[in-house]
């Protein structure tokens, strides 16, 4: 009565392939067309394929697991990363252990070891708020576990890695012009953590745009925030008490824009006819709240899924070196995904 | 320059007990008073104490792996289950993998089916809306992985394992009973597919609530939706076209009740002056919406602490029938956690 497990053959017979151009696709080899590779791999998951994990790991000792370090397991931005981590490596046969850091450095250190311990094939690693050093990252390099950083990373590593982000600059460049387009002419940004990455470049996007379209910038329309949930209140206080007030909000994320929309409310001030908000995330619970949060959609899950196709890469890149007897040289590598706009009604 | 690592002689020296006390805390063991055993699991977490995992799993053949499976990830209430079960497992030198079953009773057990091959050492899950057979919970006991339920279980399932749900009769109750004495007379409720345990329960709570207060439950103000995200709003049009419109609806859960208030507003109704909603989850998005969401708080962290303690307690209790030659009788048990009203303005 089992039903027969789908095989390597079945996926080549039905996309009229080669055996061994799908196994070399689902090994994630680096040769192979990538529109081929997504053939196969859409393919192999949606009949279920798997292989199988004991097996190949006494074969190769390789361990199957990759690990993946978040900031946070209650935000919704990351499950939606795992999400497209996990729709690449499922169909190669790897399983993840998933760990958080509590935005926190030492917690982060403690997760890499954690992971090191596991004998992972690889790490998936998003940096917590306040983590200033790699010295945690360069650990799992020199014992042979690549690495790859996606969303939030040290602008000013050197390590040689792959990095996924999307174009910051350009998100928080779209979200103040649109605002301006719309006619808002004091328009303030909440920033993160001077030392922040995503909001430096998100910050530098909308200098860029104020400045393109002769509005200057005055260092009091921008305010920070310690980090995600907290002190939106006092940075929001701050432009209060401004005489002249701004007319739009522009707010590193969207989860600093709900509270930034639900204290302008309990001030009883309208949005967007007296102060417009704008996010940047592209969360779903944008869409429920009174008004809509209009927003910078951050393609999450391609994220995840070309952040775990980068590691696979360097995986099978390590592995060639060994074979030829060379020495791996790693290289930096950048990834910026595309954003856009999702309008809805707070601006 | 490195900090030497924190021992179970830290502890015992620290809190005054007995190296054996803190090691059999430290192991899980049952035979220890439940105050105590926090103490030590709450210092060991904040000095920093862990097992070391390789050399621990070498001596007893575990791997220290714990299994979790959950409906979605992106849920905040599941990311909160988990950060309770990381308190009680990781200062015991745990780590978990975290799988999800994307409410598809099929994928929940090909998990099922993963987390065997990695010889996880126990499973934890919350199941799938459409999960109609506990045949992968059997299976897994068959293969002597012990295995705990928490949140979303099977109702008519005989399988003596432990479960841990909050009150969810109580829930209904007491969001019912909150609006009575508000009130609110015409209350509806919008409840989740038929054969799922916690609507059931949560819907027995408002009937009870209802017909106590001698109001009666008419067959419309009763509208099921089929998931948690979908069907919402052919749910309310259900209620919107009656004579008789509701003054007040109990929302299955908080996300549920997040679209409510989104889509009466856009009708132009208004909350809580037209229609009133009651949420039942307690998430903390709650607070942010326009109005806040009245709630019933579940203890999701509690219920991930206490579904870890019960499935360290069953591995324990399984180890020790084995040691001592013994077959190993498995016995169902229920944990009810109560719940709390966090009244806010949709009421």
């Amino acid at each position: 009565m089992k039903k027969r497990k789908p095989t390597i053959k079945d996926i080549a017979r039905r996309l009229d392939i080669s055996v061994s151009t799908v196994s070399r696709a689902i090994r994630g080899a680096e040769d192979i067309n990538p529109m081929t590779k997504k053939k196969v791999l859409d393919l192999a998951e949606k009949i279920g394929y798997k292989k199988s994990v004991l097996a190949a790991g006494l074969a190769s000792k390789k361990s199957y697991l990759i690990g993946v370090i978040i900031p946070e397991l209650t935000v919704p931005f990351f499950g939606r990363v795992i999400l497209g981590i996990e729709q690449f490596l499922k169909p190669l046969g790897y399983d993840l252990i998933i760990v958080h850091s509590d935005e926190q450095e030492q917690k982060e250190k403690e997760c890499i070891d954690i992971l090191l311990d596991r004998q992972v094939d690889g790490i998936l690693i998003s940096l917590s708020f306040n983590t200033k050093s790699d010295l945690h990252l360069r650990k799992a390099m020199e014992e042979e576990v690549p690495i790859v950083v996606f969303d939030r990373i040290l602008p000013n590593s050197e390590l040689p890695i792959p990095r996924v982000i999307v174009d910051d600059f350009e998100a928080g460049y779209q979200a103040t012009n649109h605002l301006i387009n719309k006619g808002y002419k004091r328009i303030a940004f909440i920033a993160g953590p001077e030392d922040l990455y995503i909001s430096q470049q998100r910050l530098k996007g909308y200098r860029t745009a104020m400045e393109r379209n002769g509005f200057g910038t005055s260092a009091d329309l921008i305010v920070p925030t310690l980090d995600l949930r907290r002190s939106v209140g006092k940075a929001l206080d701050k432009l209060m008490v401004l005489k002249e007030k701004p007319d739009a909000i522009v707010a590193l994320n969207d989860p600093i824009a709900f509270r930034v929309m639900r204290l302008l409310q309990k001030r009883g001030i309208e949005i967007p006819e007296k102060i417009a908000v704008m996010g940047i995330s592209g969360d779903d619970m944008g869409e429920l709240f009174n008004p809509s949060l209009t927003t910078i959609d951050q393609p999450a899950q391609e994220m995840g899924f070309v952040a775990a196709n980068l590691l696979i890469d360097r995986m099978n890149a390590m592995k060639e070196a060994k074979n030829q007897g060379k020495v791996f040289i790693p290289m930096a590598i950048f990834k910026k995904l595309p954003i856009s706009l999702i309008e809805r009604e707070s601006t």
